[in-house]
């Protein structure tokens, strides 16, 4: 009958990745890594819907003119379509609001605080790791869909500092533990670039930090002929002066002095008629120093004024982290703080500081070096004799099981070489032999040493 | 600043649920038990995208005529929401397939086969456990985004029956190791019903299998009536002959007896001119004999000829629980044997058995009932005694976190009272006070007992 059906041949949907079981097995156990490191500091799980109101992203503002998918019924009759498309009720008849998939998870927590705001403790200490999507025209290397892990700390009215450097400590621990290469982890505060634009009069500060934030990427003359007509086109120094803070990097250990030494050094700041601006300044530099200061056990994170973050958002602390040599992969693991996350929600003051690691990206990267050679979760094969010995092994499987094993019972009476290779395909180590025709013991065979012993079902340890 | 801004005040979305993060942690825990008991018998994982081909899911073919989302871009230019919603290429400058979230994991997993058979091991025995999502128009109780947990084992050719006893097992340990009523797991094999409908020549099966599935719904009396005019209005024997078999239950340890007695009972069967339909009928009863010998163990397995399931392509065994006291709220765990996953999307066959907990309904109906009190994964907190005192207790937090524990630091050198107040309040069992002043020890006090003692973050035991 099969062979008369017609058959669509199914392909792969450009953006979607999806994994053989060997290597979902390592996402599933780098997930789970990510996971018990956010719990052991005492962050708590939410999970929101995929969907969100289409309404509480345009509230929300930013990239709302791109990347989103919205649903819409198949079988929607057509006034139902009419208006889901419109987003008008002209009939009145579907009262129901246009629905669209999330595209990050910070919008949903903006939402997610908004609404249940009288049910949290704050600070509300939460983790989110889901799928996010992003209706890109396909392209190689873009995601569609993807997970992001993302941690952030929300309170009421006033966020301690502290948790600024608590966020980079997670990260580091998470990103430790996971089979990848070198990474750096790198910290600025916006308050001082900020403050410095402020102070020496350039008002254009969003085009400015955006390409800043180029700087790796398109490299120092790039970015100072993007510069010089957006801040002075007759006065270089100003330019230079930016370009010059936007170079300094520092460790902990070495300290701040290269930053306060520039700000000394540099008449044109002191000069500024703004106290506001040099106000701005100094604070961003107490609070990079204070962070930095707390991260002083961690040798891979270094301050680096070049970091703002393309996000408007973020108000003062900005993280981004890469590959030692691979910078131009992009920022694996970024975030920062901002001072006002669910205003469009709720009529509070909600500040908070948060850090999403690219699930996706940084595992897809890493998916050619990955041990996959476990395709099964099992420990254990037991090796069925014949027919006869069915519930023998069933009940050998279920003792080891028991006793905490991941135990697969071999399904037919083939031959023993058959079992033996079904075994060492799917990676399992250990193959269980029951009692079989004269014998009275179990035996069982470790596939990777070739060792076979006598053993109890009752008490083996590996 | 904020308050000037406009407040869009979030609704949740009739259909899509959302916990607080204590019911969250929860839903975690139920979640990963039932991982552990997939994986404790050698279930591999997979996961797919949220979404499918349009034509992927049209080509499976059942259920296409409701309930599906389609995926739209917001931004997509008129030209490729026309050929989208069409899906006709008009103008050939949008070649993508229409995209729609999956509705269960049924198609997808027959799609993944199919693209994938090469690199799998067959019998491949995967779980899946992800949301799906059902476009129906919003109403009271029914969920639109809800969690699937899965498992199926898909062979070539040939699956053994033992997989048909190993499905029931496995959930039955899942069960067993949550939190909720008494269940009943009610075992039939659609052969025998069809067997005899084809032996006594009534010929509209699926009709009359769909009004049997109502028996528990709907009484004897209203299926009787439905069934007259189909089986036969002029020879009602025939119909109290379907009603007979599917009234008959019986348990392993009462063995199949009412059943053998009612076919040899029937000359109506015996005198069936159809060896086929008597040897589906023998087989159907044979393979639920094994079954139920292979589940002896367990007390709440029982065979009821009633089942049959909705779905057609189901071909041997069948799967639904209830729970004892409220069958009426349905069957949260239900599945079956097909002889044919995959045959819109490759040219082979392949058997397969499988079976599905309805994990958001379960987990809804217990929703009431769970203990939640415990809102933070963490085990203690960390006292914060004073600003210079950081650093002694982020050492300390980070030591007892280093053993294993999980470890919140208290951010602001508040009130000792506040302190145990927020442990309270988020569900910490142990606070934890480093030195202090005068003193030179660490103390640890058990919230719940109360009681206090000094420890060793290095040695401190639970």
């Amino acid at each position: 009958m099969s062979d008369k059906k017609k058959i669509y041949k199914p392909k792969p949907i450009s953006g979607y990745p999806e994994y053989l079981p060997e290597v979902r097995r390592v996402e599933q156990q780098w997930l789970d890594h990510i996971r018990r490191v956010f719990e052991s500091y005492g962050f708590c799980n939410i999970e929101t819907p995929a969907v969100e109101a289409l309404d509480v992203i345009a509230a929300k503002g930013e990239d709302v003119d791109k990347e989103i998918y919205v649903l819409e019924r198949l079988q929607a009759d057509p006034d139902e379509k009419k208006e889901a498309r419109s987003g008008e009720a002209t009939t009145g008849k579907y009262k129901e609001a246009r629905l669209a998939l999330h595209f990050d998870q910070t919008v949903p927590l903006a939402r997610y605080v908004g609404q249940h705001f009288n049910d949290l403790i704050f600070p509300f200490k939460r983790y989110q790791m889901q799928k996010v999507w992003r209706g890109e025209r396909p392209q190689a290397g873009r995601f569609r869909e993807f997970t992001q892990c993302d941690i952030d700390v929300i309170n009421v009215d006033a966020l301690p500092l502290s948790f600024d450097a608590e966020m980079p400590a997670i990260v580091h621990k998470v990103l430790q533990g996971l089979d990848i290469p070198s990474f750096e982890i790198r910290i600025s505060n916006r308050k001082i670039l900020i403050g410095l634009l402020q102070a020496i009069g350039v008002s254009n500060v969003v085009e400015v930090t955006r390409i800043i934030d180029k700087l790796e990427k398109i490299g120092t003359n790039e970015v100072v002929n993007a510069l010089i007509p957006l801040v002075d086109p007759d006065d270089f120094e100003k330019t230079d002066l930016i370009l010059e803070l936007a170079k300094i990097t520092f460790s902990a250990s070495s300290g701040d002095g290269l930053l306060r030494d520039f700000i000394a050094r540099n008449d044109v700041i002191a000069r500024s008629a703004s106290d506001a601006a040099i106000q701005l300044l100094n604070e961003g530099i107490e609070e990079l120093s204070f962070v930095m200061k707390q991260l002083s056990h961690l040798p891979n994170v270094v301050a680096d004024l070049s970091i703002v973050r393309g996000l408007d958002y973020y108000t003062g602390t900005v993280y981004e982290t890469v590959f030692v040599d691979d910078p131009g992969y992009g920022s694996i693991c970024s975030g920062g703080r901002y001072d006002d996350l669910a205003s469009s929600y709720i009529n509070k003051k909600l500040p908070g500081v948060g850090i999403s690691i690219g699930f996706s990206r940084l595992f897809a990267k890493m998916i050619p070096h990955l041990e996959t050679g476990r395709i099964s979760p099992a420990d254990v094969l037991v090796v069925l004799n014949s027919e006869d010995d069915r519930v023998l092994s069933a009940e050998t499987a279920k003792t080891l099981r028991d006793r905490g094993f991941n135990v697969e019972l071999y399904h037919a009476p083939q031959k023993f070489q058959k079992q033996i290779a079904y075994a060492e395909k799917k990676g399992i180590s250990y193959l269980w032999m029951p009692p079989y025709r004269d014998t009275t013991y179990h035996e069982v065979k470790c596939l990777t040493t070739g060792q076979q012993e006598k053993a109890d079902p009752e008490t083996w340890q590996v």
